[in-house]
């Protein structure tokens, strides 16, 4: 017994080595890569990809997974076993000739989402989209005879489903628009003038980046298109990006990726290489990254820091006091696009997805009303019209590759940190006093024991469970939205 | 029979991708890779590793090579064929037990050796070294029925035989040692002064590569502890270095490494991931860095090019003109170190070394000889006593890493670039007019065209013969020193 869990342990070490390996490819394609070896990179990524997904289907786990009685396993051992056996079966069950013409659709996707959306052309996707839907459907089919969303969904948040993320993102809906009804009814805060050296931003980030507690002698910090965690366990690098005229672009997408990343860093250093040596799922790394963001890095105490670190930095610009600069940094604005969204808003994006992406799979929606089912629920969710479809259902590049079932997570993680958020504080009556110092020590050490040294050791909504002494539910997050805004923005 | 082929073939590339990979990943271990990730990435390293070898001896490439007839390929066909079997071969030779043993044994070595060389203390590394010499002839007698040198010598110099090296090396000594001794009795030119900008280094450094023909697009230069130049094809990264008063240490670094980067960017494009397509043994890999850094390089006609660059760069830095500037880049100095000697005296250490080697390898020198060995040796060929063993026998690191065989191709390099040399100026009557113009187009367009292109598709000395119209030999890089170093010291 002993002797196949071992065997089967050093083969996913290995894996697992090799996967960092490929992790780490991506990172240097983003950040170092020349770019004329695109070409090359594409075909050693392959190549690699090849390797993983030999190993992930070796007909020797199947033998080590029936040779191993869990029982005789300790807790760790239990928990590896739970997930080697789920990605094996998972892995072995999509056909091949189904895989690789997902691969091959995907892949030329992406160039006809680009095309349509950049001749904000809906109908011009909508056929390929047609096949990614229906092959995805296919895939879920072969993974699961449960539900089809659900069988997606497990990917990205692991023993969720789809009704249950309904039922909190169902609660969420009409205390969010009310929300964003009062907030968008009131002055909007000063926004920043002047312009903001970038050398100096990166400097600055990368003060922020140590000060959320990242370990810079297990990590690096460079400049990318798009902001980035890669890695895990002693090698877990970050990107970010700069604006002249918003430093904010900087410094939140630092805080938020330094999230992801102590996450990483912070695992329990024994199940390096193993299942759990990495973030649980992507609701749990989202909460990681949002509570510092949102929580801590947007919150009143730490503003008034970071207020003092860019006056200092940067001189005046345009903006007055503390009180001020905490309303700059959570201004709620109009905006079509997900990705530039406030706190409150954000999830109104993400709820908006969620429904359609499930009705898709679940055969409720054809692609062919896509559009304007997205077009209705934008103006009831927002409360105006989408001018064109690049600022509407064709703005993501999710399901141009295949992810259905990856959206809801970022919600997730944002109702994940408003739970934890409420601990921590119970926890820590005391911490807004460190973190008006700029001193995040007890906030990142509170999340460290309680949710972030475990990795994928409990099942995601047990860790929450677990750190906060209760089940995961919205409420928490929109007692905190309401609370938080309505101070800002005296409702 | 095709078909075999094709397998073969694609299986190959797909390992000469994953070998890519490797190459990348020890390219960001000295440039990019924070310090503490060491650990981690060491168990990376071992997990390609250990991918990478069970390709390379996989059974299937066995049964592949035997169902191909290379009479019925092309050229390349049977080039390819000719590399993979005998990879096979040798990979297959080495009892599994032995090759864990050297790796174990060449492991701990390096820091017995360190600790050795820091104490100036060899008998205190002597039983170690004794051990992996033990172990290299036993892995030698398993590679090959012959001479246990040249077993070893095949992996860095395929088809070369120590007795045809010694010959051509055994000619070259006594008019290293005479032409030494002559300009050794000559006043020394002068030194730079002051100090000189390393980010104006930096800056120069990149035109100089660009000036060579490297492709900027494809590759990149970086900052390291030791110049290295990684990869093949369309991602071929070097690296250099600066110091504040030498800055001839980060030009000629950077113009040594863009002659090996040129060679693997230049290989034709059909050969990538094959064994064709990365350059086809240390000697002539090394004669392409030489023939750009020295006789090119150290010209007399491009050093009038480069005076002005650096002039213009750095002010006056005590050089009065382009003759004074020639002498100092050329400057022959006593020393004992191998990697700091100028054009004469390196292949003095290089012949030294490979005498050594030699014959422990064969059996007739112990290693507890070794020692007085190489002082007795050192003071013949460079005139004067070795002072200590850090300066002496334990000064490099390659025979602590099991490296016997590596040395020659250094004098190797030399040797065909004398060659090259000559038949490139024969081509290129008018060279010398452009090279005072910083162009080095007509040279480099030689080289590619002659040399480059051709990846791994002729046997070594085939290709110089090919070239350059005459089987190598050491009289043309001789000829070159005397004239050369007999010019700018007036003998």
């Amino acid at each position: 017994m002993t002797n196949a869990y071992d065997d089967l342990m050093a083969f996913q070490r290995e894996t697992g080595a090799l996967g960092q390996i490929a992790g780490r490819l991506g990172w240097d394609q983003e950040t170092m890569m020349p770019r004329g070896a695109a070409p090359q990179r594409a075909e050693e990524m392959a190549a690699m990809e090849h390797v993983l997904h030999a190993r992930r289907t070796d007909p020797r786990l199947g033998d080590w997974l029936a040779a191993i009685n869990d029982k005789t396993l300790d807790q760790v051992g239990q928990a590896n076993l739970r997930h080697i056996r789920k990605s094996y079966l998972r892995n072995t069950a999509i056909p091949a000739k189904l895989a690789s013409e997902l691969a091959r659709k995907t892949s030329m996707a992406q160039g006809i989402w680009a095309e349509a959306r950049s001749k904000d052309d809906f109908a011009s996707f909508a056929p390929t989209l047609e096949e990614i839907v229906s092959l995805k459907r296919e895939e879920a089919a072969a993974l699961s005879k449960g539900n089809l969303y659900d069988a997606l969904l497990d990917d990205y948040e692991p023993d969720a489903t789809g009704d249950q993320i309904a039922a909190m993102f169902n609660a969420m809906e009409p205390r969010l628009i009310a929300l964003r009804d009062k907030v968008l009814g009131k002055p909007e805060p000063k926004s920043v003038t002047g312009t903001f050296d970038e050398a100096k931003q990166m400097k600055l980030t990368r003060q922020l980046a140590k000060t959320f507690g990242y370990d810079m002698s297990r990590g690096r910090v460079d400049k990318a298109v798009h902001p980035f965690s890669s890695g895990s366990g002693m090698d877990v690098r970050i990107t970010t990006r700069t604006s002249e005229i918003d430093p904010f672009n900087c410094f939140y997408s630092t805080i938020h990726e330094v999230g992801h990343a102590c996450y990483e860093q912070n695992i329990n250093d024994d199940y390096l290489f193993t299942p759990l040596g990495s973030g649980v799922s992507m609701g749990v790394h989202e909460s990681q990254s949002r509570i510092y963001e949102n929580q801590i890095g947007r919150g009143r105490a730490f503003t008034s820091w970071l207020f003092g670190e860019m006056k200092e930095a940067f001189g005046d610009f345009g903006i007055a006091n503390e009180d001020e600069f905490y309303a700059t940094v959570n201004k709620v604005h109009k905006g079509y696009i997900r990705t530039e969204a406030d706190e409150i808003q954000y999830n109104l994006h993400v709820l908006l997805r969620f429904g359609l992406e499930k009705d898709l799979m679940e055969g409720k929606l054809d692609v062919a009303d896509l559009e304007e089912a997205w077009n209705t629920r934008f103006e009831q969710a927002f409360g105006y019209k989408v001018d064109k479809a690049s600022n509407g259902v064709l703005q993501d590049v999710h399901w141009s590759v295949g992810l259905f079932g990856y959206f809801p997570t970022y919600s997730l993680g944002n109702l994940y940190a408003g739970c934890l958020n409420v601990a921590m504080r119970g926890a820590l009556p005391d911490l807004d006093t460190d973190l008006a110092k700029g001193d995040t020590t007890a906030a990142t050490a509170w999340l460290q024991e309680n949710v972030q040294q475990h990795g994928g050791l409990y099942k995601p909504t047990d860790l929450i469970a677990k750190a906060t002494g209760a089940e995961p539910s919205e409420a928490p997050l929109m007692d905190y939205l309401e609370a938080k805004f309505g101070e800002i923005y005296d409702l």
